[in-house]
Protein backbone atom coordinates (compact mmCIF):
# COMPACT_ATOMS: atom_id res chain seq x y z
CA UNK A 1 0.00 0.00 0.00
CA UNK A 2 1.67 3.27 -1.18
CA UNK A 3 2.12 5.85 1.85
CA UNK A 4 3.44 9.73 1.57
CA UNK A 5 7.10 10.35 2.05
CA UNK A 6 7.09 13.64 4.49
CA UNK A 7 3.77 14.98 3.95
CA UNK A 8 3.41 18.06 4.96
CA UNK A 9 -0.15 20.58 5.39
CA UNK A 10 0.29 23.64 3.71
CA UNK A 11 -3.10 25.27 4.63
CA UNK A 12 -6.62 24.05 5.35
CA UNK A 13 -9.91 25.72 5.05
CA UNK A 14 -13.39 25.10 5.85
CA UNK A 15 -15.43 24.42 2.91
CA UNK A 16 -18.87 23.55 2.49
CA UNK A 17 -19.07 21.64 5.89
CA UNK A 18 -15.76 19.93 4.66
CA UNK A 19 -12.53 21.08 4.40
CA UNK A 20 -10.22 22.31 1.80
CA UNK A 21 -6.79 21.10 2.41
CA UNK A 22 -3.22 21.82 0.80
CA UNK A 23 -0.04 19.91 0.80
CA UNK A 24 3.58 19.02 0.06
CA UNK A 25 5.24 15.50 -0.37
CA UNK A 26 8.37 14.74 -1.28
CA UNK A 27 7.84 12.64 -4.44
CA UNK A 28 9.73 9.67 -5.10
CA UNK A 29 8.56 9.30 -8.62
CA UNK A 30 9.24 12.70 -9.89
CA UNK A 31 12.07 12.84 -7.68
CA UNK A 32 11.06 16.70 -6.20
CA UNK A 33 8.85 17.76 -3.93
CA UNK A 34 4.98 17.86 -5.43
CA UNK A 35 1.90 20.33 -4.11
CA UNK A 36 -1.81 18.79 -4.64
CA UNK A 37 -4.87 20.09 -2.83
CA UNK A 38 -7.59 17.64 -1.52
CA UNK A 39 -11.47 18.37 -0.83
CA UNK A 40 -12.68 16.26 1.22
CA UNK A 41 -16.27 16.61 2.11
CA UNK A 42 -18.19 16.61 5.43
CA UNK A 43 -19.09 12.39 4.79
CA UNK A 44 -15.49 11.64 4.60
CA UNK A 45 -14.17 14.27 7.76
CA UNK A 46 -17.21 12.12 9.66
CA UNK A 47 -15.58 9.36 8.86
CA UNK A 48 -17.30 7.74 6.07
CA UNK A 49 -14.94 5.92 3.20
CA UNK A 50 -16.21 8.08 -0.01
CA UNK A 51 -15.05 8.20 -4.03
CA UNK A 52 -12.35 9.99 -4.89
CA UNK A 53 -12.73 11.66 -8.01
CA UNK A 54 -9.32 13.13 -9.45
CA UNK A 55 -9.22 16.03 -11.42
CA UNK A 56 -6.24 16.80 -14.08
CA UNK A 57 -5.88 20.40 -14.92
CA UNK A 58 -4.25 22.02 -18.34
CA UNK A 59 -1.17 24.35 -19.50
CA UNK A 60 -0.08 26.85 -16.79
CA UNK A 61 -1.92 25.64 -13.96
CA UNK A 62 -1.05 25.01 -10.54
CA UNK A 63 -3.18 22.29 -7.72
CA UNK A 64 -4.82 25.99 -6.94
CA UNK A 65 -6.23 26.67 -10.28
CA UNK A 66 -9.51 24.13 -10.42
CA UNK A 67 -9.70 24.54 -6.65
CA UNK A 68 -10.04 28.31 -6.45
CA UNK A 69 -12.14 28.48 -9.78
CA UNK A 70 -14.28 25.71 -10.70
CA UNK A 71 -16.86 25.74 -7.88
CA UNK A 72 -16.76 22.43 -7.48
CA UNK A 73 -16.88 21.87 -3.77
CA UNK A 74 -20.37 22.75 -3.21
CA UNK A 75 -22.08 19.85 -4.78
CA UNK A 76 -19.11 17.49 -4.08
CA UNK A 77 -19.74 18.27 -0.71
CA UNK A 78 -23.48 17.39 -1.03
CA UNK A 79 -22.79 13.85 -3.45
CA UNK A 80 -19.99 13.04 -0.88
CA UNK A 81 -17.18 12.83 -3.06
CA UNK A 82 -13.63 13.60 -2.39
CA UNK A 83 -11.75 15.97 -5.02
CA UNK A 84 -7.98 15.50 -5.81
CA UNK A 85 -6.56 18.26 -7.65
CA UNK A 86 -2.51 17.34 -8.19
CA UNK A 87 -0.79 19.63 -10.15
CA UNK A 88 0.57 19.79 -13.27
CA UNK A 89 4.32 19.34 -13.64
CA UNK A 90 7.13 18.93 -11.49
CA UNK A 91 8.79 21.96 -10.54
CA UNK A 92 12.30 23.21 -9.39
CA UNK A 93 13.80 20.21 -11.50
CA UNK A 94 16.52 23.01 -12.70
CA UNK A 95 16.46 21.05 -16.65
CA UNK A 96 17.68 23.22 -19.05
CA UNK A 97 14.87 24.97 -20.63
CA UNK A 98 11.67 24.21 -18.57
CA UNK A 99 10.34 27.60 -18.43
CA UNK A 100 11.16 28.83 -21.96
CA UNK A 101 7.47 27.76 -22.87
CA UNK A 102 3.96 27.94 -21.63
CA UNK A 103 2.63 25.14 -23.23
CA UNK A 104 5.87 22.92 -22.70
CA UNK A 105 7.97 22.21 -20.01
CA UNK A 106 6.91 23.45 -16.42
CA UNK A 107 3.23 23.56 -15.72
CA UNK A 108 2.89 20.98 -19.38
CA UNK A 109 3.56 17.96 -17.66
CA UNK A 110 0.70 15.84 -19.96
CA UNK A 111 0.31 13.58 -17.58
CA UNK A 112 3.00 11.12 -19.27
CA UNK A 113 6.58 9.37 -18.37
CA UNK A 114 8.59 11.16 -20.29
CA UNK A 115 11.14 9.09 -22.21
CA UNK A 116 13.90 11.37 -23.43
CA UNK A 117 16.35 13.54 -22.20
CA UNK A 118 16.25 15.65 -19.98
CA UNK A 119 13.07 15.13 -19.00
CA UNK A 120 12.71 11.89 -18.25
CA UNK A 121 14.35 12.18 -14.77
CA UNK A 122 11.57 14.56 -13.49
CA UNK A 123 8.53 14.46 -16.07
CA UNK A 124 6.91 11.61 -15.05
CA UNK A 125 3.33 12.78 -14.07
CA UNK A 126 1.88 9.30 -14.99
CA UNK A 127 3.73 7.29 -12.65
CA UNK A 128 2.95 9.66 -10.23
CA UNK A 129 -0.44 9.84 -10.48
CA UNK A 130 -1.07 6.48 -11.00
CA UNK A 131 1.80 4.62 -8.88
CA UNK A 132 2.17 7.34 -6.13
CA UNK A 133 -0.23 10.10 -5.61
CA UNK A 134 -3.75 8.59 -5.98
CA UNK A 135 -2.65 5.20 -3.53
CA UNK A 136 -1.09 7.22 -0.86
CA UNK A 137 -4.12 9.72 -1.18
CA UNK A 138 -6.83 6.65 -0.67
CA UNK A 139 -4.32 5.62 1.85
CA UNK A 140 -3.85 8.35 4.14
CA UNK A 141 -7.00 10.27 4.12
CA UNK A 142 -9.01 6.54 4.36
CA UNK A 143 -10.98 7.01 0.69
CA UNK A 144 -12.43 4.09 -1.60
CA UNK A 145 -10.09 3.11 -4.01
CA UNK A 146 -12.11 0.70 -5.72
CA UNK A 147 -14.48 3.69 -6.52
CA UNK A 148 -12.00 6.18 -8.64
CA UNK A 149 -13.31 8.57 -11.24
CA UNK A 150 -10.86 11.10 -13.11
CA UNK A 151 -11.54 13.56 -15.10
CA UNK A 152 -9.41 17.11 -16.52
CA UNK A 153 -9.30 20.21 -18.66
CA UNK A 154 -7.75 20.86 -21.90
CA UNK A 155 -4.25 19.19 -21.64
CA UNK A 156 -5.99 17.95 -18.29
CA UNK A 157 -8.70 16.37 -20.23
CA UNK A 158 -6.25 14.48 -22.42
CA UNK A 159 -4.75 13.19 -19.58
CA UNK A 160 -7.95 11.82 -18.20
CA UNK A 161 -9.09 10.31 -21.25
CA UNK A 162 -5.57 8.95 -22.04
CA UNK A 163 -5.43 7.44 -18.31
CA UNK A 164 -8.49 6.01 -17.91
CA UNK A 165 -7.84 4.07 -21.03
CA UNK A 166 -4.28 2.96 -20.77
CA UNK A 167 -5.41 1.34 -17.57
CA UNK A 168 -8.44 -0.26 -17.40
CA UNK A 169 -9.82 -1.11 -14.32
CA UNK A 170 -8.15 1.95 -12.26
CA UNK A 171 -11.05 4.26 -12.98
CA UNK A 172 -14.85 3.72 -13.00
CA UNK A 173 -16.15 7.00 -14.05
CA UNK A 174 -14.44 9.43 -16.84
CA UNK A 175 -15.30 12.98 -17.88
CA UNK A 176 -13.76 15.88 -19.76
CA UNK A 177 -13.60 19.30 -20.26
CA UNK A 178 -12.56 20.91 -24.00
CA UNK A 179 -9.68 17.93 -24.29
CA UNK A 180 -6.93 18.00 -26.60
CA UNK A 181 -8.32 14.75 -28.23
CA UNK A 182 -5.83 14.13 -30.70
CA UNK A 183 -2.76 15.36 -29.57
CA UNK A 184 -0.89 13.72 -32.26
CA UNK A 185 -2.31 16.02 -34.76
CA UNK A 186 -2.16 19.64 -32.82
CA UNK A 187 0.02 21.38 -32.06
CA UNK A 188 0.60 21.34 -28.39
CA UNK A 189 0.41 17.65 -28.37
CA UNK A 190 2.91 17.13 -31.27
CA UNK A 191 5.52 19.68 -29.77
CA UNK A 192 4.91 17.79 -26.23
CA UNK A 193 5.36 14.38 -27.67
CA UNK A 194 8.22 15.31 -29.69
CA UNK A 195 10.10 16.80 -26.85
CA UNK A 196 8.95 13.84 -24.22
CA UNK A 197 8.50 11.02 -26.65
CA UNK A 198 10.88 11.69 -29.22
CA UNK A 199 10.69 12.16 -32.74
CA UNK A 200 9.59 8.62 -33.25
CA UNK A 201 5.35 9.54 -33.91
CA UNK A 202 4.75 5.26 -33.17
CA UNK A 203 5.54 5.60 -29.64
CA UNK A 204 3.02 8.95 -29.95
CA UNK A 205 -0.26 6.82 -30.85
CA UNK A 206 -0.24 5.13 -27.08
CA UNK A 207 -0.82 8.44 -25.81
CA UNK A 208 -4.00 10.00 -28.35
CA UNK A 209 -7.09 9.60 -27.11
CA UNK A 210 -8.41 9.52 -30.14
CA UNK A 211 -6.32 6.69 -31.43
CA UNK A 212 -6.69 4.59 -28.10
CA UNK A 213 -10.18 4.33 -28.46
CA UNK A 214 -10.13 3.01 -31.58
CA UNK A 215 -7.97 0.71 -31.25
CA UNK A 216 -10.07 -0.76 -28.24
CA UNK A 217 -12.06 -4.02 -28.98
CA UNK A 218 -14.87 -3.45 -27.00
CA UNK A 219 -16.64 -0.30 -25.04
CA UNK A 220 -14.58 0.66 -22.57
CA UNK A 221 -16.72 2.72 -20.10
CA UNK A 222 -19.92 0.78 -21.11
CA UNK A 223 -21.64 3.91 -18.12
CA UNK A 224 -20.62 6.52 -20.76
CA UNK A 225 -18.31 9.22 -21.29
CA UNK A 226 -19.09 12.87 -20.57
CA UNK A 227 -17.20 15.91 -22.51
CA UNK A 228 -18.33 19.48 -22.48
CA UNK A 229 -16.57 21.46 -25.15
CA UNK A 230 -17.30 25.65 -25.61
CA UNK A 231 -17.83 26.16 -29.53
CA UNK A 232 -16.66 29.87 -28.64
CA UNK A 233 -13.06 28.07 -27.75
CA UNK A 234 -10.64 29.53 -29.21
CA UNK A 235 -8.27 26.42 -29.30
CA UNK A 236 -10.81 24.06 -30.74
CA UNK A 237 -9.95 24.30 -34.27
CA UNK A 238 -6.65 24.28 -34.05
CA UNK A 239 -5.78 21.76 -30.67
CA UNK A 240 -8.71 19.97 -29.84
CA UNK A 241 -10.17 18.06 -32.21
CA UNK A 242 -13.56 16.29 -30.11
CA UNK A 243 -14.77 14.93 -33.21
CA UNK A 244 -11.62 12.61 -33.58
CA UNK A 245 -12.41 10.90 -30.37
CA UNK A 246 -16.24 11.06 -31.14
CA UNK A 247 -15.87 8.89 -34.50
CA UNK A 248 -13.14 6.59 -32.35
CA UNK A 249 -16.16 6.19 -29.50
CA UNK A 250 -18.61 5.63 -32.39
CA UNK A 251 -16.45 2.86 -34.00
CA UNK A 252 -15.72 1.15 -30.47
CA UNK A 253 -19.70 1.58 -29.63
CA UNK A 254 -18.12 3.26 -26.60
CA UNK A 255 -21.64 5.65 -25.15
CA UNK A 256 -20.29 9.29 -25.45
CA UNK A 257 -22.25 12.12 -24.70
CA UNK A 258 -20.55 15.28 -26.38
CA UNK A 259 -22.28 18.67 -25.65
CA UNK A 260 -21.20 21.22 -27.83
CA UNK A 261 -21.82 24.25 -25.51
CA UNK A 262 -22.77 27.54 -27.84
CA UNK A 263 -21.06 30.87 -26.37
CA UNK A 264 -18.62 28.91 -24.09
CA UNK A 265 -14.78 29.58 -24.12
CA UNK A 266 -12.03 27.84 -22.65
CA UNK A 267 -11.95 28.61 -19.64
CA UNK A 268 -13.09 28.45 -15.85
CA UNK A 269 -16.23 30.49 -16.25
CA UNK A 270 -17.35 27.44 -18.50
CA UNK A 271 -16.16 24.68 -16.42
CA UNK A 272 -17.61 25.81 -13.22
CA UNK A 273 -20.76 26.25 -15.75
CA UNK A 274 -20.82 22.18 -16.32
CA UNK A 275 -19.08 20.95 -13.72
CA UNK A 276 -22.33 20.26 -10.93
CA UNK A 277 -23.13 17.70 -14.62
CA UNK A 278 -19.74 16.16 -14.18
CA UNK A 279 -19.80 15.67 -10.65
CA UNK A 280 -23.09 13.85 -11.18
CA UNK A 281 -22.36 12.15 -13.71
CA UNK A 282 -19.20 10.61 -11.73
CA UNK A 283 -21.42 10.17 -8.56
CA UNK A 284 -23.72 8.04 -10.51
CA UNK A 285 -21.40 5.99 -11.33
CA UNK A 286 -19.71 5.59 -8.09
CA UNK A 287 -22.28 4.17 -6.83
CA UNK A 288 -21.20 2.21 -3.36
CA UNK B 1 -29.09 60.24 -15.95
CA UNK B 2 -25.59 58.43 -15.22
CA UNK B 3 -23.82 57.42 -18.47
CA UNK B 4 -20.12 55.80 -18.72
CA UNK B 5 -17.01 57.52 -20.52
CA UNK B 6 -15.28 55.18 -22.88
CA UNK B 7 -16.54 52.65 -21.71
CA UNK B 8 -14.23 49.54 -23.41
CA UNK B 9 -15.24 45.76 -23.39
CA UNK B 10 -12.23 43.56 -21.56
CA UNK B 11 -13.49 40.67 -22.06
CA UNK B 12 -16.35 38.44 -21.92
CA UNK B 13 -17.21 34.80 -21.20
CA UNK B 14 -20.13 32.30 -20.60
CA UNK B 15 -20.92 31.68 -17.55
CA UNK B 16 -24.61 29.44 -16.15
CA UNK B 17 -26.36 30.62 -19.29
CA UNK B 18 -25.83 34.36 -18.69
CA UNK B 19 -22.71 36.60 -19.32
CA UNK B 20 -19.59 37.19 -17.54
CA UNK B 21 -18.17 40.72 -18.55
CA UNK B 22 -15.16 42.72 -17.98
CA UNK B 23 -15.15 46.25 -18.39
CA UNK B 24 -12.75 49.37 -18.55
CA UNK B 25 -13.69 53.26 -18.48
CA UNK B 26 -12.62 56.49 -17.91
CA UNK B 27 -13.95 57.41 -14.49
CA UNK B 28 -14.65 61.35 -13.89
CA UNK B 29 -15.38 60.74 -10.04
CA UNK B 30 -11.80 59.01 -9.55
CA UNK B 31 -9.81 60.57 -12.54
CA UNK B 32 -8.46 57.57 -14.24
CA UNK B 33 -9.06 54.52 -16.04
CA UNK B 34 -11.24 52.01 -13.79
CA UNK B 35 -12.30 48.43 -14.42
CA UNK B 36 -15.46 46.11 -13.11
CA UNK B 37 -16.63 42.85 -13.46
CA UNK B 38 -20.57 42.84 -14.30
CA UNK B 39 -22.78 39.22 -14.34
CA UNK B 40 -25.34 39.26 -16.45
CA UNK B 41 -28.01 36.60 -16.03
CA UNK B 42 -29.88 34.94 -18.80
CA UNK B 43 -33.10 36.66 -17.86
CA UNK B 44 -31.04 40.25 -18.08
CA UNK B 45 -29.43 38.42 -21.60
CA UNK B 46 -33.20 38.10 -22.86
CA UNK B 47 -34.34 41.44 -21.81
CA UNK B 48 -35.52 41.53 -18.60
CA UNK B 49 -35.17 44.41 -15.98
CA UNK B 50 -33.30 42.50 -13.18
CA UNK B 51 -32.48 43.67 -9.76
CA UNK B 52 -28.24 44.65 -9.40
CA UNK B 53 -26.35 42.99 -6.18
CA UNK B 54 -22.74 44.73 -6.12
CA UNK B 55 -20.02 42.87 -4.38
CA UNK B 56 -17.80 45.39 -2.30
CA UNK B 57 -14.41 43.42 -2.29
CA UNK B 58 -11.53 43.45 0.13
CA UNK B 59 -7.96 44.78 1.07
CA UNK B 60 -5.57 43.52 -2.31
CA UNK B 61 -8.28 42.31 -4.71
CA UNK B 62 -9.74 43.05 -7.61
CA UNK B 63 -12.62 43.74 -9.48
CA UNK B 64 -11.67 39.43 -10.68
CA UNK B 65 -11.49 38.10 -7.49
CA UNK B 66 -14.59 37.19 -6.33
CA UNK B 67 -15.93 37.02 -10.14
CA UNK B 68 -13.76 34.11 -9.95
CA UNK B 69 -13.66 32.68 -6.54
CA UNK B 70 -16.92 33.17 -4.63
CA UNK B 71 -19.09 31.08 -6.99
CA UNK B 72 -21.73 33.63 -6.81
CA UNK B 73 -22.98 33.07 -11.01
CA UNK B 74 -24.71 30.11 -10.57
CA UNK B 75 -27.15 31.02 -8.29
CA UNK B 76 -27.32 34.59 -9.45
CA UNK B 77 -27.97 32.80 -12.86
CA UNK B 78 -31.14 30.82 -11.34
CA UNK B 79 -33.02 34.43 -9.22
CA UNK B 80 -32.07 36.48 -12.18
CA UNK B 81 -29.77 38.64 -10.35
CA UNK B 82 -26.86 40.62 -12.11
CA UNK B 83 -23.69 40.83 -10.27
CA UNK B 84 -21.49 44.30 -10.31
CA UNK B 85 -17.95 43.47 -8.87
CA UNK B 86 -15.87 46.74 -8.64
CA UNK B 87 -12.26 47.26 -8.07
CA UNK B 88 -11.27 48.26 -5.08
CA UNK B 89 -8.81 52.01 -5.26
CA UNK B 90 -7.56 53.68 -8.00
CA UNK B 91 -4.65 52.23 -9.93
CA UNK B 92 -2.20 54.06 -11.79
CA UNK B 93 -2.24 57.16 -9.94
CA UNK B 94 1.29 58.09 -9.13
CA UNK B 95 0.43 59.03 -5.75
CA UNK B 96 4.11 58.81 -3.47
CA UNK B 97 3.23 55.96 -1.09
CA UNK B 98 0.19 54.32 -3.21
CA UNK B 99 2.03 50.65 -3.16
CA UNK B 100 3.83 50.81 -0.23
CA UNK B 101 1.16 49.30 2.35
CA UNK B 102 -1.01 46.19 1.45
CA UNK B 103 -3.77 47.78 3.22
CA UNK B 104 -3.63 51.30 2.43
CA UNK B 105 -3.90 53.16 -0.65
CA UNK B 106 -3.93 50.72 -4.10
CA UNK B 107 -6.42 48.27 -3.36
CA UNK B 108 -7.99 49.82 -0.05
CA UNK B 109 -10.03 52.15 -0.69
CA UNK B 110 -12.29 51.91 1.87
CA UNK B 111 -14.86 52.70 0.11
CA UNK B 112 -15.02 56.95 1.28
CA UNK B 113 -13.86 59.51 -0.53
CA UNK B 114 -10.55 60.84 1.42
CA UNK B 115 -10.57 64.02 2.58
CA UNK B 116 -6.57 64.71 3.01
CA UNK B 117 -3.79 65.17 0.55
CA UNK B 118 -2.53 63.46 -1.22
CA UNK B 119 -5.71 61.17 -1.64
CA UNK B 120 -8.38 63.47 -2.11
CA UNK B 121 -7.40 63.90 -5.60
CA UNK B 122 -8.47 60.07 -6.74
CA UNK B 123 -9.25 57.98 -3.79
CA UNK B 124 -12.86 58.63 -3.69
CA UNK B 125 -14.41 55.32 -3.81
CA UNK B 126 -18.06 56.35 -2.31
CA UNK B 127 -18.59 58.54 -5.13
CA UNK B 128 -17.55 56.86 -7.57
CA UNK B 129 -19.45 53.56 -6.69
CA UNK B 130 -22.86 56.03 -6.15
CA UNK B 131 -22.78 58.93 -8.20
CA UNK B 132 -21.26 56.99 -11.26
CA UNK B 133 -20.44 53.38 -11.42
CA UNK B 134 -23.64 51.68 -10.14
CA UNK B 135 -26.00 54.35 -11.97
CA UNK B 136 -24.09 53.87 -15.31
CA UNK B 137 -24.17 50.09 -15.05
CA UNK B 138 -27.97 50.37 -14.35
CA UNK B 139 -28.75 52.75 -17.04
CA UNK B 140 -26.23 51.08 -19.71
CA UNK B 141 -27.48 47.62 -19.33
CA UNK B 142 -30.95 48.13 -18.40
CA UNK B 143 -31.28 46.90 -15.30
CA UNK B 144 -33.51 47.89 -12.40
CA UNK B 145 -31.97 50.83 -10.52
CA UNK B 146 -35.43 50.68 -7.72
CA UNK B 147 -33.73 47.32 -7.07
CA UNK B 148 -30.30 47.43 -5.52
CA UNK B 149 -28.47 45.00 -3.18
CA UNK B 150 -25.20 45.43 -1.37
CA UNK B 151 -22.28 43.18 -0.09
CA UNK B 152 -19.04 42.53 0.16
CA UNK B 153 -16.41 40.91 2.27
CA UNK B 154 -13.71 42.24 5.30
CA UNK B 155 -13.08 45.91 3.74
CA UNK B 156 -16.00 45.27 1.30
CA UNK B 157 -18.04 44.42 4.45
CA UNK B 158 -17.13 47.53 6.05
CA UNK B 159 -18.21 48.98 2.27
CA UNK B 160 -21.51 47.30 1.90
CA UNK B 161 -22.59 48.32 5.98
CA UNK B 162 -21.49 52.04 6.08
CA UNK B 163 -22.72 52.48 1.91
CA UNK B 164 -26.03 51.36 2.98
CA UNK B 165 -26.75 53.23 6.43
CA UNK B 166 -24.93 56.68 4.70
CA UNK B 167 -27.44 56.59 1.92
CA UNK B 168 -30.68 55.75 3.07
CA UNK B 169 -33.26 54.67 0.61
CA UNK B 170 -30.17 53.71 -1.88
CA UNK B 171 -30.01 49.94 -1.03
CA UNK B 172 -32.93 47.42 -0.43
CA UNK B 173 -30.95 44.81 0.59
CA UNK B 174 -27.35 44.82 2.58
CA UNK B 175 -25.28 41.52 3.50
CA UNK B 176 -21.83 41.47 4.28
CA UNK B 177 -18.62 38.67 4.76
CA UNK B 178 -16.62 38.95 7.48
CA UNK B 179 -16.67 42.37 7.49
CA UNK B 180 -14.80 45.13 9.48
CA UNK B 181 -17.36 46.55 11.83
CA UNK B 182 -15.37 48.96 13.94
CA UNK B 183 -13.30 50.34 12.09
CA UNK B 184 -12.91 53.40 14.23
CA UNK B 185 -11.31 51.13 16.76
CA UNK B 186 -9.10 48.37 14.53
CA UNK B 187 -5.95 48.86 12.92
CA UNK B 188 -6.78 48.73 9.55
CA UNK B 189 -9.55 50.90 10.14
CA UNK B 190 -7.07 53.48 12.31
CA UNK B 191 -4.60 53.61 9.71
CA UNK B 192 -7.10 53.96 6.81
CA UNK B 193 -8.95 56.86 8.34
CA UNK B 194 -5.80 58.60 9.54
CA UNK B 195 -4.28 58.26 6.07
CA UNK B 196 -7.60 59.28 4.05
CA UNK B 197 -9.55 61.29 6.81
CA UNK B 198 -6.84 62.67 8.87
CA UNK B 199 -6.28 62.61 12.70
CA UNK B 200 -9.14 64.29 13.94
CA UNK B 201 -11.50 61.17 14.91
CA UNK B 202 -14.97 62.69 15.04
CA UNK B 203 -14.12 62.88 11.22
CA UNK B 204 -14.22 58.91 11.20
CA UNK B 205 -17.59 58.59 13.22
CA UNK B 206 -19.15 58.60 9.87
CA UNK B 207 -17.79 56.14 8.68
CA UNK B 208 -18.06 53.10 11.37
CA UNK B 209 -20.31 50.83 10.59
CA UNK B 210 -21.42 50.01 14.23
CA UNK B 211 -21.61 53.63 15.48
CA UNK B 212 -23.73 54.66 12.30
CA UNK B 213 -25.98 51.70 13.45
CA UNK B 214 -25.82 53.33 17.18
CA UNK B 215 -27.24 56.58 15.45
CA UNK B 216 -30.27 54.98 13.52
CA UNK B 217 -33.54 56.68 15.14
CA UNK B 218 -35.12 53.16 13.80
CA UNK B 219 -34.16 50.30 12.11
CA UNK B 220 -32.97 51.12 8.54
CA UNK B 221 -33.39 47.98 7.22
CA UNK B 222 -36.84 46.42 8.60
CA UNK B 223 -36.21 43.38 6.65
CA UNK B 224 -32.94 42.34 8.59
CA UNK B 225 -28.60 42.38 7.72
CA UNK B 226 -27.51 39.14 6.79
CA UNK B 227 -23.95 38.57 8.24
CA UNK B 228 -21.42 35.69 7.88
CA UNK B 229 -17.81 35.78 10.32
CA UNK B 230 -15.91 32.17 10.61
CA UNK B 231 -14.92 31.36 13.72
CA UNK B 232 -11.07 30.31 12.69
CA UNK B 233 -10.59 33.81 10.90
CA UNK B 234 -7.27 35.06 12.06
CA UNK B 235 -8.29 39.10 11.69
CA UNK B 236 -11.39 38.18 13.92
CA UNK B 237 -10.54 39.09 17.34
CA UNK B 238 -8.14 42.71 16.21
CA UNK B 239 -10.22 44.06 13.07
CA UNK B 240 -13.55 42.79 12.79
CA UNK B 241 -15.13 43.05 16.43
CA UNK B 242 -19.16 42.04 14.80
CA UNK B 243 -20.24 41.98 18.30
CA UNK B 244 -19.74 45.53 18.33
CA UNK B 245 -22.41 46.08 15.38
CA UNK B 246 -24.69 43.50 16.97
CA UNK B 247 -24.79 45.56 19.86
CA UNK B 248 -25.87 48.41 17.68
CA UNK B 249 -28.37 46.69 15.69
CA UNK B 250 -29.95 45.23 18.88
CA UNK B 251 -30.12 49.03 20.57
CA UNK B 252 -31.91 50.45 17.78
CA UNK B 253 -33.96 47.21 16.96
CA UNK B 254 -32.51 46.60 13.69
CA UNK B 255 -33.09 42.60 12.51
CA UNK B 256 -29.53 41.35 11.89
CA UNK B 257 -28.89 37.40 11.45
CA UNK B 258 -25.41 37.17 12.29
CA UNK B 259 -23.50 33.70 11.93
CA UNK B 260 -20.94 32.67 13.80
CA UNK B 261 -19.68 29.91 11.10
CA UNK B 262 -17.13 27.37 13.31
CA UNK B 263 -14.13 26.37 11.58
CA UNK B 264 -14.31 29.09 8.41
CA UNK B 265 -11.48 31.49 8.10
CA UNK B 266 -11.20 35.17 6.19
CA UNK B 267 -10.84 33.52 2.92
CA UNK B 268 -13.40 32.60 -0.09
CA UNK B 269 -13.50 28.94 0.80
CA UNK B 270 -15.60 30.18 2.99
CA UNK B 271 -16.84 33.07 0.95
CA UNK B 272 -18.24 30.29 -1.73
CA UNK B 273 -19.60 28.33 1.45
CA UNK B 274 -21.89 31.00 2.22
CA UNK B 275 -22.65 32.50 -1.04
CA UNK B 276 -25.67 30.98 -1.74
CA UNK B 277 -27.51 32.13 1.68
CA UNK B 278 -26.49 35.71 0.98
CA UNK B 279 -27.81 35.51 -2.81
CA UNK B 280 -30.85 33.99 -1.47
CA UNK B 281 -30.86 36.94 1.12
CA UNK B 282 -31.17 39.45 -1.46
CA UNK B 283 -33.32 38.02 -3.97
CA UNK B 284 -35.86 37.18 -1.65
CA UNK B 285 -35.64 41.34 -0.66
CA UNK B 286 -35.20 42.74 -4.10
CA UNK B 287 -38.45 40.67 -5.52
CA UNK B 288 -40.24 43.00 -7.61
Amino acid sequence: MASFDRLEPVSEHGCFGGVQRFFKHASGVIGLPMKFALFLPPQAVAGQKVPLLTYLAGLTCTEETATMKAGAQRLAAELGLALLMPDTSPRGAGVDGEDHHWDFGVGAGFYLDAEHAPWAGHWRMESYLLQELIPAVVAEFGLDGDRLGLTGHSMGGHGALTLALRHPGMFRSVSAFAPICAPTRCPWGRKAFTGYLGQDESAWVAHDASLLMAAQKAAPYPGGILIDQGLADKFLAEQLHPDAFEAACAAVGQPLTLRRQAGYDHGYYFIASFIDDHLRHHAQQLRG
